[in-house]
């Protein structure tokens, strides 16, 4: 048995894979792992399969016992029955999770919502755990988030807060998954941004994104976008010049209504970085109250892999 | 000295009138006066007068000593140094108000934003602090509100959070006083409202609003623009479902980014009644999550004038 008593287990479980990791008490990773969980199989199946893959990382780690153990899941979570009341990603609904994960390794197992896991990430790996008030945005398929109040996470009464991506920013605007008009996911989630990229293709504004999908044969992805714009296409350009824009609104009326210390911004779309910050930070600077604005530091992540995983580990800990 | 141990005095600080009142544990109120302040003359004469109106109040029903004194102020306030930074209302900019009125009074005065302890009033007289998170939003010329988060009055990092009425739910939409566009406040404040019943009466639309206020003459207000909805004018009646939509559509982002137990509103906008509220609950409930839009209870409040004065005076117990 290794120096472990301090360590925390983090499991952030995506669609296909387990991220598993053992973290230090200020968030560095001391091992990690990526397991292949196949979710399609029944419920109790894929939870004894994780069990097994959890076991077997901490055993080649010879690792035997650790502080605690929190896991993260995309989803409605009912964080202190530990069930997961609907993840649209794994295909679950109404699932007991804490219950049998605990008997299975021995050990407590929080639950929580991934976007959650994130933002208690950010808060200690970004911000250090150096601010009172922090807002987490994750940019990916989807927009959700974070919400972290006096040093805490902050889940609402039924445990929901936080839903950034479906804050309307257009009354009448696009449709959304959730259905809801304008939301910001609608916008800026990679599926709305590319739904907005196919919409120029199709009015054959975009010669350099017919040319990086091959004609529309190659999936387009918030990644060619970039790139297209980074080759200068106006149609790309304008696309992050106005995202960047809807993201600085959503950003204003945060910071209106939290008052926040900082905002970190993560995910695959935060990744075109400036094509999309310069924008946004000049939103918000134009729209939000002046004091609040000055005050709120607003970053895109430097451990976004990790935050999910971190922060699933850490939180347990809270 | 009466049994006055157990009273708190809340001071509710208008731009004309102080409302003083002896506030009991529970929120009811003992004895209540209005005081004529003048606020044009200079802040130092304006405290010393708002002292002596007090000290008048406590004297007359024989009160000499009460547990705790709040004090509510329309505008941006440091809650921590007791100083009022900038309150358009009273034509105030860095005045200081707890040191000077402590001194006056002989007992420690609370300060804070009147949002703020009308929010707290709500928590304690409409929720009977039966309930963990509540935002409250005061609909009067402008919209402004306050957020209670596990029974605790949440003010943001720099003591500005729950600027409900600048949250802009048109991303291109009206221009609002504050810079920002399409904010709550530029369709719901009374200001935002009289000027789309205006724009509707140049238009020729309301031939009911043009008689209520005498072709143009008399000022138009929330109040009139209800009377000609009750008297079936379409403009007007649109007007009032076209402001529900927008409430609705606001509240369901509020729901989904605070997932709260209750909504209180108050304030003179919101004595129109049903005529705002059925649009709202239909909108909210159309564009909300479904789990936290159902968990939410919606009212307006019905303590409404007293909110300021007994959430400030009970505030300064929190």
């Amino acid at each position: 048995m290794k120096n472990n008593q301090k360590l925390s287990l983090g499991i952030d479980c995506g669609g296909t894979n387990l991220k598993v990791a053992l973290v230090k008490p200020g968030g560095e990773i001391f091992k990690w792992t990526l397991a292949p969980i196949n979710f399609k199989q029944k419920e109790e199946r894929a939870l004894r399969d994780i069990a097994k893959a959890v076991l077997t990382f901490l055993k080649k780690n010879e690792v035997t016992q650790v502080e605690r153990v929190g896991m993260g899941i995309a989803g409605d979570v009912d964080q202190v029955e530990g069930v997961v009341r609907f993840s649209p990603n794994l295909g679950w609904k109404n699932v007991r999770v804490s219950a049998p994960l605990c008997q299975a390794l021995g050990m407590p197992v929080i639950l929580d919502n991934d976007a959650n896991c994130a933002a208690w990430g950010a808060y200690c790996l970004d911000a250090k755990r150096n601010c009172q008030n922090l807002l987490c945005l994750t940019l990916g398929t989807g927009v959700g988030g974070g919400v972290i109040l006096g040093r805490k996470l902050y889940r609402g009464s039924t445990g929901s807060a936080g839903e950034f991506g479906h804050m309307s920013i257009q009354f009448n605007g696009r449709k959304c998954k959730c259905g809801n008009l304008g939301c910001l996911e609608s916008m800026l989630g990679a599926w709305g941004l590319t739904l907005s990229a196919e919409e120029g293709m199709d009015r054959g504004l975009s010669p350099e994104l017919l040319r990086l999908t091959a004609n529309g044969k190659k999936k387009i992805t918030p990644k060619l976008i970039a790139r297209a714009a980074h080759r200068k296409d106006a149609f790309a350009v304008a696309l992050w010049q106005e995202s960047g824009e809807h993201l600085g609104a959503a950003l204003a009326n945060l910071v209106n209504l939290f008052n926040p210390d900082r905002i970190v911004l993560c995910g695959g779309v935060s990744k075109v970085g400036k094509l999309l910050l310069d924008p946004t930070r000049r939103e918000l600077a134009k729209r939000a109250f002046l004091v609040p604005a000055k005050h709120v530091r607003l970053t895109i992540s430097q451990y976004d892999e990790r935050l999910g995983v971190v922060g699933a580990a850490l939180l347990a800990s809270q």
